[in-house]
This record gives structure tokens, C-alpha cells and sequence, in this order.
């Protein structure tokens, strides 16, 4: 099934518990903190479902691309061009759009006998979530300082990370929080799980799970939402449209069915299905792709924030745009050659080239602040030339004044406001706040990211080529 | 006379014509966009008035120490810990406070006859700066595009840069904007001139000038003032208190009477004035202080974040922390160093070492983005766990549940949140962004910070190293 | 024809005229200045005829697979594999391999018509070429100072650049200097061209043409050869062989027929050869192959370094580890991904995707030196704890002391010795040195780099991103 | 005493044990290894000894100011003036010269009760330093694998580190291994230490002492000497004159009177004598001070390369030249203020600031390999196209044509590569090559700096700094 956007609108209408502070929304859809972002989301339903190029068709039903699990490099490459036409609708800047979880998902239906004695959940799962288009989220990070469980038995306080507290018949009740949800307000379920390494006695925190956000029990807990402070779509373009949102989670006596469980009382097992299914691989293939788009829109207006004052012309600064313009092609092609030299795994599947998967991944988490921060240095002190707001045109005096002062020979003074006013989304509001943290973290902290390098890296064939070298020559004789 | 800040604040209340967009503001120190920036400028002056060791009395009268021509090093160490005082009280946030135009104007006077006929004028504004106890700003840059008048004039659209448009009796009157009067919506009066080399024909944009900020003809147009838009104290303590503010200003048909007027059709002098005279010095002596005030709240936001989660027990992060008070410390010696090795210059006087100055300039624009970046990787993903705001804490349910599951074994969760909230305003908040882009340029674009470098670099020595090192040896023989 | 490595040590016999300083080098290939460097290079040939994979046939004959202009993307794979299985023969040290500028003419052969009336000579080169298999390199820069000519000609002061000096019937005469043809000590032929813009008066300068390396009046100048001072393969194994070489090309009056000339009298044509054709993609991709290959033996040597010490075990290493082994695969998908996007042109032919190529190339010069310092650092101070050469192995004293005392838990004292004189040869020696200035400056300055980059890029797709964006927003009603 | 140049050179000449692989030096002074290195090292107690204000008297005996226990900041300044003189007879490249350990010691000699029953021991030994002018090193560092000795024990091989074997009634006697004794070649005496904590039971391998370099059962391992390997001073000036050598220190059953003995079975100790007195600060503000030197010569050579080829006219090689400068003012500005803000410490000294001067040695450390790489930037590729050698100009022919050619506007021929040459020496030789290696380590890796930095860090007051700001404000009310 392909949902309409309003079909996803009204689903999201369903009694789910989401507070801003100590307020309490009842509708996403409409309420002034997440009315845009929930459009922005419902929008790529619409997209993925007008073009058929989107989709695929198996036993009559027709499934969104990123459900597909590839059997030839023409499905990967099918998979790749939904998720950057998702991307592009929002130049990048919603992070975990539904094509992402779902692409976990998808990864894991690929080899699902990992799951062991859940392998029926998890492709039961999948069958639901491709079928009914199910926008899911995930959250699978325990709260920060809790990684160190020992320290709160110390002193007696709770450990506050979810875990499952009592099984029953008909499932198991979790409690407990689980960060960090992004996109949980726009979406349908949250997928409960581990991706950092659990000690191997955290066996009740192995749960992996799946609820819908409107589950009894489950609050969703919203960091600022910057959408709220946006004053116009004009002063604050990609404020207004894109803040997809982060929560925490919060589960009280929460049941989840049986059915819905996939890892349980298996701290290792809670880990290892993302990474011995391609499931953790398709996920971030779709983070690769995502953050190329928002190149796009970086170059772009390096591009035109320096024409807007005719310094594109000095040799220096033609060098940096071909440095921008470098860096966007420079993962581009880290992208394609994922495909490229696509794997055959598990056997019979097609997957993503992991390991250029990853260099991409550490790519963009160590690139992002420095390359916003060139982006800074082109904008140059002059951002904060434009009045404070696009009210001065509606005083016809201050207009006039405005018109005649603030225009340049390259650009009218409306649209410098305008072209100036989006690259501060872009590199200095709180939602360009957000997303030089978020950049630096949604994969986790660099040194997850890297550790996933180590992991796949051809190690044996690395040390042969220096062993081979070594061996080739030896001590001169005396 | 050294004014209360109770006094400083009557006085900003005279008429002054500010604009947010095409709001008209009626009254700065009371208006929620700009009272708390007010009242920390108002503080200055209480602080430095209730404490002697920052005022020095002549002829029967007191000044403060910002104003202090030193004939010994122990009067630049007087100057320094007023800057460092006032510094102090903003975290290093407030970057235009009254101590920096100020120092220029010192300085100026420190070597007069520099302006020429001009002379007798810069002396009497300096007496009626440092009696009157006056705070100025500066607008000394023209806007962003209009730096080659000449595109302009091929289009046949207006310059926009402020310039003399006529020579009455009484004085010049001057048309035009200028960028970018940080500070000015608290300030008396505006230094308006030329940082940047002029043309040597652009004569009547040469004018170098003071005018009270409520002259007739003078408008401010601010940027997006971001006071107004913190909800509380809690949620943005920094920019509830410390936006200092920028405004373009605008002047229409401002009168500027002779006594004011320092330098008039001298497109040259219109820069040298800064650099043959210790003003520039003076003045970014204080920029320096500032910085390493804020150099200190970095540090110790560091420090406490690493606490907050036990991460500073990692020997990678207690080497990251070890990284940060290095830095602070480097700073710290810079400007040690420029008492120690203070130049006699001029004759009679004494300066803060230039080159040194030049140098932490330096250093604090390029260093400051990657030290904020390394805060960020210090704060994490966790960052963004914390509730929307500080409402939760009334709600009883939403309170229990917060203080229980948000604390940590290092912290109480209300105090977790205030710590991060607190450290999100340094590195995420809008006001974050703009300290961002400011640190970048509030003294010009990295090239004219290096150029001033270059220019005060002593090349012929630099070259006598080399040349006296190859005259040392020759070609062998055959 | 596949010429064997004999044939070409062979043919390295032939009179040419090389200079180590003032020595005139009779027999490149039994030099100790150049003996090693030249096996190098023969056993490629013998390498590439040994597998068939390495060749294609046309009419009947082989040839080398990095002649072969590619209508497929298994072609381009097939170049590929190639210079691959060159790069690794030589760990990347080797960049100037035959397989290099012989892609340059492959690729200006699928566009030929560029040349205007020296088509048909181009392609007679190229048969030339494939056919009896031949070394070429090039000298396509003018000497340093030169680019300014002006200076010179106001100084009275000859240029040095080549030049045309006369035409013949039978060819052109050409004298000056070219830099920096790597390798030509080991090849067969010179390509003189001019890979950077020239003034569209440099009309004499725009010569293009082939001459052999023993044509008479020409002379190579080579810089200091390291392998000469190589004492042994175990204290300088990279020296010993991989010294490629670097020669100032000087012609006095050297005849060039005119069947090996292919621009004339044309500035603009002169550069646009490489750009209006793929001989500048051709020829770069390899370059980008080579590098990679360097890359496998950076990882393995930092790997193995850290295993020496025990080093690998601590985190902060591990993670060091994984970034070398994320740029490794980095490069590794820029590489994949330009055949993956490969592009169909000229018409009728698959050209290396350029943006990735460019990218890449990119990548490679502005890394290279912070990956070689990341291995300093990996190294630590115990490079030095090595004794001075290996001949301490041929004391019975010292070598029971060095056995004894040298040998760690994890190696004996010889394999230490070993691995660290391997790494210090990567990145100390003088080798090292020439490899750290190379990489900067191999595909010209990091600015005339980010110019290919930015003449390729989609600046028009770029500003419609935005422009799409800021068109799908209008400023507010009132 | 002041001793000659001639004299310390004699007493080099003292039968010392000294290997370069398995040849046995007998006289450093006239071993082509070694010779100008030790001229190098014997001028600076000429210089020294030939202006008095470079010594001080007591007791009506003169002694090298850097024996200074300093009083008052001029006696730092006296300190300062001798190293900097020191430090630019090398260009900053002699990293031990006599005035290191030296500095050390005397700081140690400022707090001499921390050596407890050694304290007499300390004090006669900064007595016979001062007093027979003596050039002591240090080897203070264990083998790089040792430092987990429990992985020897566990594979049953010797722990190579020096220790004590045994005690007799005139001393004990020590066996094993230290590393790095760079100088020892040239110098006196060598102090045998424990820079790194050592584990609370490496009783054995606390001692601190000191053994003259000819001592009984001592020989040093020398690394590769680069200055055998000179060809001439024209070719490598500095690898000439200033290869300061690096030796591990090999004692079998070397004898250590106890009046030598500084330290014995006590590990905390052993570490704590460098830290609690002023022996480690003393001795590394010799290494900021050293490094600074270096910058000017970096400096220098930057702008004389960018002048050899008019690059000093562009704007951008301007600004990079404005950088340099700017580094070299900031290291001046952080060894200033280490005199400005010197340390009331011990009671009744002055210490140079420790924290700047922890903070100067972390950004030489971070900084160095950047700022060469910057240099070899400036360089271009041009480097390359110098002749092989000096001798072009022996032979007619060819010296005709070198003039011709490489001359250039700005420069002759000759001194083009004359500068090239010594630029060489600087960013690519293996000279070059150990500064880069040498610099990032001499003071211990990055981590063993900045916990320098973190332990001397006033983390109170940072703290004190976050919570006054966050006590001045609490939750809003309701």
C-alpha cells in the first residue's frame, strides 16, 4: 500500500502523548510547533506515490522502494534514488525521513535467522511495515550518563534506561527511557532497541521491540521545537518546514505483544542484528544519501552568497567554491561506488558496499562543522546587515529607505534579505544549532563511527601488503 | 565623573530612533528586546565606580582606567584589569563594551598631531569622553557590497555608504549607512570612520566623526534581537542577559558640527589614524581580554559537562580538558607578554606590545569556531535529552517522573538541565550562532587580521636571519 | 606488442643525456643512482605481459590495457585492474608509472578531432604508442619563475620557458626549459605541453610534441637521486627501489618533426587538449589509483606500528586505526563510484565519472600530509631508539646486546628494526621528504586542483537547489 | 669557570664508548659523523664566555646565567637573553643544547629538600655543573615497549629498562636501557631519570643519577647520523652544522657513587622531583624559547621563498606571510608573559609561569608540523627543479647554462638554489624528517603535554567561573 499524505496527517491523530515542556499536544497535525514539519513528512508520501519509479510490485501489492531488499545492483540503485528524491524535498535536513528505519528493517529481512527464535517477528514485521506504509522511528540509545549502570546501583537510584520489568502471556511491559527518537512525533511506531554494546549482563535492557507511538504508557518528551519560534516561513525558511524533532522516550509499564518482540535477554543478539544483517548498512546508506543533498543546497549558496557581493570573482574565493564543490562530489562518489562494488550478502541479496558505506558515514561526521564553517566565512560579517525582520516592508517609508540602501549591483535589497535569511538557517539559528550537534552524532560519536571502520576493515589484507613487502628483502650481508 | 548605571540608563532614554523590522522602539531599557542587555551595560558602571583600583584621578577628577594614557607598564596593567573586570561580568560575551571604543580614542590621543588640523578636536572629545564618562561604539565599516562604489556607479544606482553630502558653517552633514554599530542601542554616542582603506578619491566618505546616537537624522535599524526571544533565564541565561546588539546605522542629513569632525577629505588618513596612533592597539587589547574571559567559561562549561556524565574520568577527554586550559593558558601568556615587552611608543608613552596583540587576534579568529566545535563533541547527543523547559518542573507528575529518571550519580536532573541549557546557549542557541559569526569578524575578515600582522612584522630582521645564515657558507670548492 | 622488462632496460640504452649535477650518467640502468629505479619500472612490463587480463587485442595484436579506449564500463573496470596492478607493484611510491601519461593519449585518442590539423598525428602517436609500447612522461610546466614572462623581458633577461625558436620543413626546433618530467630518466619519450593556461601571446610557447629522451639537444637535469644514497634495501627498502625520479627537461635546439607536433601556434588549444578530450581524466584517474595503493600500505604500516608496541589494545588508537582505515576506504569509493557514474563521452565512448575523479584528486592533495603525520604520531619517539644501521647485526657483541635488549613482547628485535626502518623510509627520509612536497604539487598547486573541480561543477543545478527553495516562499502579508 | 669551546671539545676526546651500527667512534670531534656537530655545540660556550652579561658571579666565581636560581623577574629575563642567544646560534634546531638539562637541574637546586636524604647529593651536583661548566643530557625515558613491563615477565624475557642490579658501599651499579640521549655524543654527563610515572613497584628502576658519558660499562647507540651523509654545507647547511644526534643509553654494570644518587627505590619520587620543584619548568621554557628561533628562521625563509619567485605580490601568499608572522608574535607573546606573570616559587624564587609555559610547549607540539607544512606549500613544486648538486657550477658548459636558465627577475641562478637548498634542509631532507618526528615527541606525546597543562590548570576557579554564573539565576516561577 502507498499512503496518501493526508492518510499519514490522520493516522497521526491517534491520542498519542507528546509534551513540549509541561505542555501537552493533542494534535501534531495542526498545533503551531510541528504543523510544518508534520506536512514536510506527509509530503514525501505523496511524492513517493505519484511517481511509480518509486515503488516496486510484489504479489500484486505495490511497496515503496525503500522496502525493497535488492537483489541486483539495478535495485540498489532504485533504493538510492528514492531516498535522494526524499532527501531533496528537504535539502537534507530531515535526518530519519521514514526511508530510514525502514531501510534498517528492510536490511534485517534479509537475513532474518539471526533473530533466532524471533526470525518470524521480525519478517512478520517488515511484511506489516511495507504493507500498511509504516512511517517508523527509532530509539536505541540509553540515556547518556547511563551507560555506566554500576554508578547508579552505587548509590541507589534507578537506573533509568528501558528494560523490560515483567513478562506476561501476552508480551512483555518495558519501562524506562531510551533516547533519542527523532521524527517519534511524526511517525507511526518506534523501533526499541541497542545500538551501542550492552554489557553482557544487561539482559532485561536487550529488548528489542517494536510500539506505536500511541501505545498506553508511552510519553514522548520534546526537546525545544524550533518550528514554534519561527516568526515567518521568510525569515526562517527551513525552521518552518524541517525541524523533524528529537524526543525522549519515555515508557511506563508499556506492553508490548509478543509478536511485536524481536531480541530478548540476549545482550550480545541486541547488537549484533544490525550489524550481521544488512540492516545497520541500509539504514546509513540512506544517512550518506541524505547528507548529500544538503550538500547541494551548502554549494549552492556558497555560490550565490558570493555573488550576492561580486567576491566570486576574487581568485580565492573561486578556490573555495571548487573546494565546495570538491567535497560534494567527493561524496557523491563515495555514494556511487557504494553500488559499484556492491556486496553479494548475505547470499542471494545485494548490499551496499559497507565499508565505503562507513568512510562515508565518518566523512560526513568529521566534515560537517568545518565545511558550515566555511560557509560562515563566505557570508562574511554582512549577515548581520539585514534589518531584523521583512516588516520594514510593509512601512512604506522604511521600504523606500530599505529598497534604495540595501540593494547592491548584483542583487535587489528584498532578495539579499531573502538569500541571507536562509543561509542563517543554514549556519546560525538554533535549527542550524541543532543540526551542527546532530551531524556530529547521529551515528553516534566518532568514535562509534570509526570502530564501525575497524570492524569491516580487510585488516589480514592490509598487514600482507606491508608482510609481503617485509619479506622481500633481508639484512645485507656483512 | 564616573556615572552610576542608574544614571547611564536615564540617558538612554533621549529620543533615540531604533528599529526592530518596522517596530519602532520606544524605550531601550525597558523594552523586552533589549531591557536585560541594558541593564548588564548599566552594571559596568556601577561595578567600576564602586571599586578605586579601576579609576585614576587628574587635575581633582576621576576616570576610569579605560581612558588611562600609560606613561609606565603598571598603568597598562591598571587598564587590563578594568578590561578584565568588565570582561568578567559578561563571560567575555558582551565584545563592544564601553571599554573598547574608549581605548581607541585613548590611544588617539596618545599621539594627536597625527590629525593634523584636526588635532585640538580629537583632544577636546577625548576630555568629554573620559569626564562625561561616555560610552561609545564604533561604525567604521561601509556595507558588505559597497566596497567597489564603482559597480554602482555603472548601474547608476545610489552608493550607499555614509559620506559628507554638504559643508555647512556650523559643520558637515553626512548621508548614508554604515555597518555595524554593535552596541549602539546602549551607547551615547557613535564613532563613525573607516577601518578599512578607503580609495584615495573617496574623499567625502573620508569623514571621521562623533554624533550622539539620538542626533537628529540617525536611525538604527538592529538585527534580529534575540533577548526577546528567550522564555526565560533558565532556558537561555546568556542571551537573557548579554546580546549586546548590532545595527546598521543610518544616517539622513545628520548635522555634525566642526568640534566633532576628526578627519575631512583625507581618504588616507581616514585609516592611519588608527595605526599611527595606538588606537587600534588600545582598543583590541581589550578585544583580547575579552576573549580570554570567555575563554574561561568555555573551560569551565568543559570541564563540568565531562563531570556531568563521569566521561572526565576518560583519559581521552581529561586530554581533551588538558587541550582546553592550554588554550586558555596560551592566551593568557599572549597578553602577559604585551606588558612585559610594552613598546615606548609613542615617544613617552607606553603601549601594549603590537605584535602580540596582533597575534592573539589572530589566534582568536581562527581558533574560535574549532573550540566551540570541541565543546560541542564534549556535550554529545545528550544534549538534546533534555526536556523542552523548565515548565515540566510544575507539573507534579511530569516533575516526579523528571527527577527521577533524569538524574544522574554525578547530578540532580534539574541541575543536569540548567548545566545544559546553560552550555546550549554558548553553542546551539541563535545567540550562540551569532558569537559564531562574530568572533569570525568582528575585528574583519581573517585577511585583514593577518594583514595587520603582516604589516607590523619585523621583516627586515626576519630576513637577516636568513641572509646572515647563507653568508655563513659559500659553493665547495671543486 | 608487450614489450618485456629486459627490452626496456634494453632500449634505456640509447646515448640519452642525464645529469646528477655536474656527473654525466652513461647507463641508467646499471647507475647506483638509478639501477633499482629502473628495475622498478621494467618489471611492470614484465608483469602486465605475464596475465592476459592486462592486454586487449585490436586487428590481430596486444596491447596494454591502459591503451584501451573504453566504449564499456567493464572497459574502464579493465583500466582499472591495471593500474591497480601497477600501483601495487610499487605501493603507490611510483607516480609517473607508464601507465600515466599513456592514459593522457589514450584519452586525447577518443577526441582527436580537437587537435584540428594535427588529429591525424595524435593518432599516429597513439598507435605509435600501443604498438611498440611505449614509456612516455611529460613536461607540461614552464620553470617557476617563468609564469610572469613580463619580469624577465623587462629585466632583459631571456626566458627560460621552450619554446618554438624556428620551423623547418621537416619539423619544428625548439630550445628552453620544461619542469618536471618524473621519470623520464626511465622512459622512452617526452610529451612537452603545457598543462597550465598561457597567455594568449604565448604563441612560440604552445608548442606540443613528443621527442625522445635521447634526442639530440635534449638534456635531463635530474634533482638529487636518493636512491644513490641509499646504504642498503633493509635500511631504505622504499629509496632503494621507488626513487622515480625528477629531471628539468632542457632543449637546445632539438628537432621535432613534424609529425610528432600536435598544437602550434595556438595558446588557448595548447591547454584545452587535456580538458576538451579525457587525456586529463584518463590520465588523473590513475593517479587516484595510485594513491589508494599507497593508502593500503599506510593503513598496514600504521596497524603493524601499533601492534609493535602494544598500542593497538588502547582505545584511542583503535579508534585511529579506523579513521586510516575509513580514508582508505573513502578513496577507495571515490574510485568505484567513477565507474559507476561514468559518463558517456565524447560520444560513443565511457569516460571515468570527472567530478569524482577531480574530487579524488582533491582529496589526495590536501590529506596526504596529515595522514603522514597521523603515522608520525603512531610512530612515536622510538624511531630513534633504532640503532644508526643494521650492521650491528655483524658484531657478535652487539647483536647478542641488540637481540637481547630491542626485542619486545610482541617482536624480535630484527623485525622491529625492520618495520621501523620501513616506516621511517615512509615518513622521514629524504624519499619520505620528496614524497610529502610531491603530493602537494603533483597535479598542480591545491588551487589550480579546486579550479578542475570548480570548471566541472553543476553551478547551474547548484543555484536552482536554491533558487527552487527561495521561489517556493514569499515574504508575509502584513 | 666558563669553559672554551676548545676545552669542551677536548674533553669530548675522553674514550667514550660511542656506536654508529657496529662502528665504534673513537673521537667525536674529528669522526666525519660527527664533527661540526660538535664545533656546533663548542661555539656556544665561546659566545657564551665572550659577553659577560651572559654569566653572573658568585662568590667571585662566574657561572652561565642559565645556573641562575632567579630572584626577581630580571634574573629571568638574564635566563631568557642566554637561551635565546643559545638558541639562535642554531636557528633553534640544537633541541638540548647545554642550557636544557642544565636548567633542569638548577631548578631542581631551587627546591633541593624534595630529594629528601639526597638532598646534598642534588645541591653538590648543581655545584660541580655550574662550577666545571659541564654539558649534561638526559636519558629519561624508558624503551617505547617497556612501559608495560608485566607482558615481558609474562614471555619470560628480560625488561630491558635501566635499573639498579645492585648496591655497594661506594654506589650502586646499573644495567639496562634508557632512551633518548639526545646531545649525549657531545656532552659531559648524562642524568639518568624517570620522566613518565613509573608503577609504584618499579623500585628498582627509580634511580635518578648522574654518570659522566665515559663512565665504565656506558655506551651509546647512535641512530643514523645525518651529517655523515652531507655532501657539502652548500647542499645541507643545517643537516651540516646542527644534527644534535640521538643515542640510547646502554649501561652494563655501570657504577654510580652515591654522591651521584638523587633517587633510589621510590617510584613516586623519582617522578615527583621534575614537578615539584622548578627543575621541569626551568628547563622547558628553554624549549619554548629554542622553538622560537626556529620560527624566525621559518619565518625568514618564507617570505625570501615567496619573494625567489614574486609570489609575495599575491594577495593570498601576503596573508599567508601575515600568518607566519602572526605565529611567530604568539610564541613571543606566550615566553614574554611567562616573565610578566612569573610565579612567586618556590618561596623566595621566581619560576617562570608554569601554565603559559605548559600552554607554549602544547602549541609548539599541535603546531609544527602544520606550519612546515605551510612552508612546503610556499615552496611549490618548484623544489624540484634545482640541479642534483653545486658541482653544475664546476663545469663550465653547465654553469653557463644554469645561470642562463634558472636565473630568474628576482634572483641569480646560484642563489636560487642556495635557498631552495636550505629550505630543503628545513621541510624535505632526513634532517628535516627527525625535526618533524622529533618535535611532536621531545617534550612526550601530545597526551603527556596537555595532562602538563590539565594538572597545573586552575580547575577550581574555572568552575567557580560556570557556578556563580548559574547561582545568580533559578527556575522561573510558574
Amino acid at each position: 500500500m502507498l499512503k496518501t499524505g493526508s492518510e499519514h496527517l490522520e493516522q497521526l491523530r491517534d491520542g498519542r502523548v507528546v509534551y513540549i515542556g509541561s505542555e501537552r499536544i493533542d494534535d501534531v497535525t495542526t498545533h503551531p510547533a510541528f504543523r510544518n514539519g508534520a506536512r514536510s513528512m506527509a509530503a514525501i508520501y505523496d511524492m513517493k506515490r505519484a511517481d511509480p519509479q518509486y515503488s516496486y510490485e510484489e504479489n500484486g501489492e505495490r511497496f515503496s522502494n525503500y522496502f525493497l531488499r535488492a537483489r541486483t545492483k539495478d535495485d540498489l540503485v532504485r533504493r538510492l534514488n528514492l531516498h535522494r528524491a526524499i532527501a531533496d524535498m528537504s535539502y537534507g535536513l530531515l535526518g530519519r525521513s521514514p526511508d530510514h528505519v525502514s531501510s534498517f528493517v528492510t536490511g534485517m529481512a534479509m537475513n532474518p535467522s539471526v533473530f533466532g527464535k524471533f526470525e518470524k517477528n521480525l519478517m512478520k514485521y517488515y511484511e506489516h511495515m511495507r504493507r500498511d506504509d509504516v512511517y517508523g522511528v527509532y530509539a536505541v540509545i540509553p540515556p547518556q550518563a547511563a551507560r555506566n549502570p554500576e554508578f547508579y546501583v552505587k548509590q541507589n537510584i534507578p537506573v533509568p534506561t528501558l528494560r523490560v520489568v515483567r513478562e506476561d502471556d501476552d508480551g512483555v511491559v518495558i519501562s524506562g527511557m531510551k533516547m533519542l527518537a527523532t521524527g517519534a512525533v511524526f511517525a507511526n511506531e518506534i523501533w526499541i532497541g541497542n545500538l551501542i554494546p550492552l554489557a553482557p549482563n544487561q539482559l532485561p535492557e536487550s529488548i528489542t521491540c517494536a510500539i506505536p507511538v500511541n501505545a498506553k504508557g508511552v510519553t514522548l518528551w520534546s526537546r525545544k521545537a524550533f518550528e514554534r519560534h519561527a516568526s515567518s516561513e521568510f525569515e526562517s525558511p527551513l525552521t518552518w518546514r524541517f525541524d523533524e524533532t528529537d524526543s525522549m522516550v519515555m515508557c511506563e509499564e508499556a506492553k508490548v505483544p509478543w509478536e511485536r518482540v524481536f531480541v530478548h535477554m540476549d545482550a550480545i543478539l541486541a547488537r549484533e542484528i544490525y550489524i550481521k544483517t544488512p540492516g545497520h548498512c541500509y539504514g546509513n546508506h540512506q544517512s550518506n544519501v541524505r547528507f548529500h543533498a544538503k550538500m547541494q543546497l551548502i554549494v549552492g549558496l556558497a555560490s550565490k552568497i558570493a555573488q550576492a557581493s561580486g567576491a566570486n570573482e576574487v581568485p580565492a574565493v573561486r578556490e573555495v567554491l571548487g573546494r565546495f564543490s570538491a567535497l560534494e562530489a567527493a561524496l557523491g562518489g563515495m555514494i556511487a561506488g557504494q553500488i559499484q562494488d556492491a556486496e553479494d550478502w548475505p547470499e542471494g541479496w545485494k548490499t551496499f558496499n559497507r565499508r565505503y558505506m562507513y568512510a562515508a558515514l565518518n566523512w560526513c561526521t568529521e566534515s560537517h562543522s568545518a565545511i558550515i564553517d566555511s560557509l560562515r566565512e563566505l557570508c562574511g560579517g554582512g549577515i548581520f546587515q539585514m534589518p531584523a525582520d521583512v516588516t520594514v516592508m510593509h512601512d512604506p517609508k522604511l521600504k523606500a529607505m530599505f529598497e534604495t540602501y540595501w540593494q547592491t549591483p548584483q542583487l535587489p535589497a528584498l532578495e539579499r534579505m531573502k538569500l541571507y535569511k536562509l543561509a542563517w538557517d543554514l549556519i546560525g539559528s538554533e535549527f542550524a544549532g541543532r543540526h551542527l550537534q546532530y551531524e556530529k552524532f547521529y551515528a553516534g560519536a566518532s568514535f562509534i563511527v570509526r570502530n564501525h571502520n575497524w570492524r569491516e576493515a580487510p585488516w589480514a589484507h592490509y598487514h600482507k601488503v606491508v608482510d609481503d613487502l617485509m619479506a622481500s628483502y633481508d639484512i645485507p650481508d656483512k
